[in-house]
């Protein structure tokens, strides 16, 4: 019998689960949406009947020590997932409890980018520092922060927002109600509103205006850049001077040693963290200056978030 | 023989210090101009000198355990000041080991405002906090935070600088030889920049337009204030609306418990607090809403700092 865990990482469009050992290996792993269950009632449903097919159908024999789930405004503290923004499920849900239902065994929640920063601390590419911030650029801005080699979760339980700092008071409406957050700039979907934009701007001389904005995505914008599509260049450099700004003013709260950026909009590598960097240096307080490293995630593909939400739970019951 | 530490604020303007017993009772204390010394030698030769004569008049034995230092952009790893912009000695002053020249003795340094997070936390109203900020509103804008119990140093010893995070790219000229820092809008002098800027806005109308630039104090404005002064009053608002935009961010960083308001600006009480509190409000994510208190300092007068700072070598030697 192999002790495993598992890590559940719940996006606003679709939630991936992997069964992991206590090594870090991913032995098996399934996604399945979340934007179509308006009820996390259904959702909870189709999730575990998920997990329970994979686990029957796995080739080791395997026992299940206990979950861990990162999720937007995924509160640690409280077990429970409090007026996500980009969830279909509104007010305050009971995860835990409801999901204990299900599986009887130890389980925590987080946030999904603190459960990302877990997962680079523990197997990624922040092995062995103490001071980091992991951001999640997917359908919004997430973001863990690490002190002292430990996730900040704070007073209440929700520390590393980021996503809903401030950029324009006068800015684009968020899905939290109020107006210029970061991530409305500064996501998978951010770029693409920053799109439409520039388009608005320049009255089209671009391959991207004849995309809808449901059918546009980050990948397409990062491959009109590649063809030098001047208004997908503009959107990446439009994107990486706020994200350089807020990301200079993140420093000066808690002088990290290095800024993970993750998630989908990071397909687009040097086209994101080349003008990043430069905006990122430019806006830095002169005692910061060419100490603090932009990286990628030291993890593959989308199982950050999988490999934290472990992490976390594995810490938990050790 | 009483066993004192020194504990020691420096300002840009002035420098506190205090001969503090091991339950926080300030023996002594005597305060000198900072702003007078072009050099650091002749300001360490004056430190010292008054510090000798205080110590040869106390009416108690005492034995001298060790120093702490708050100090603008000090660096608690290497016992640093470096490129303080309100400070007349540019560049990265090796205080503590100049300093150790005069005090063969115990030693450390940390920025000013993490100084008094740590008299606050120690002797204040912050005992059995774990989790909060404190901001000074000096001659600039200093913060300290706190996270699990502990002052947040960062990988490089820096962390804790929200007077220049930004607030406007094409803002006002901050000593730290960027724009739009936090600082130049919110801060004793800030507030004074606020008042000319109204003045010239609305070309007069205000007790404050007899007054030179040099003159003005924060005080000043307070006491115009108290009289439905309208140039006073709006600054006080402008200043709020910005300090609440920006603490609502520092939220969305830490999550804590409380943020306590110190230093001059906050003797206009009401005045600052209450403007403050309702942009703050209005300003922070859902999550957050009615849940962080915006305080004064629990201890008297300028010794929130002087305190932290015996407070912060009362921890080392232990």
């Amino acid at each position: 019998m192999k002790e495993v865990v598992l890590g559940i990482d719940i996006g606003g469009t679709n939630t991936k689960f992997g069964i992991v050992d206590l090594n870090g290996n991913i032995l098996d792993s399934k996604s399945i949406s979340t934007a179509v269950h308006g009820a996390i009632e259904s959702y909870l449903e189709a999730l575990s009947s998920n997990i329970d097919q994979v686990i029957a159908n796995s080739k080791e024999e395997i026992v299940l020590k206990g979950i861990g789930i990162g999720a937007p405004n995924g509160n640690y503290y409280r077990g429970t997932i409090e007026f996500a923004p980009n969830l279909n499920w509104k007010g305050n849900i009971k995860f835990v409890e409801l999901f204990q239902e299900y599986y009887e065994i130890p389980m925590v929640i987080t946030n999904d980018a603190n459960a990302a920063a877990i997962g680079e601390m523990t197997f990624g590419a922040a092995k062995g520092m103490e001071n980091f911030i992991v951001i999640t650029l997917g359908t919004g801005l997430g973001s863990g922060i690490v002190v002292n080699g430990k996730v900040v979760y704070g007073h209440d339980g929700f520390a590393g927002e980021l996503g809903h700092t401030l950029v324009n008071v006068f800015g684009r409406h968020c899905g939290c109600g109020r107006k210029g957050c970061l991530e409305t700039y500064v996501s998978a979907t951010g770029i693409k509103r920053t799109i439409y934009k520039l388009l608005a701007d320049h009255n089209g001389k671009s391959e991207l205006i004849d995309i809808n904005f449901h059918d546009l995505t980050a990948e397409m914008i990062t491959q009109a850049a590649k063809k030098n599509d001047p208004i997908a260049l503009e959107a990446f450099e439009y994107t990486a001077r706020i994200l350089g700004m807020k990301l200079a003013d993140a420093v000066a709260h808690t002088s990290p040693e290095a800024i993970f950026l993750l998630g989908g909009l990071t397909k687009a590598e040097d086209y994101i963290f080349e003008p990043t960097k430069k905006h990122f240096e430019d806006n830095l307080l002169n005692i910061y200056k060419g100490k603090v490293k932009l990286l990628p995630s030291g993890l593959k593909g989308s199982n950050a978030a999988v490999l934290g939400a472990a992490a976390l739970i594995m810490g938990e019951i050790n």
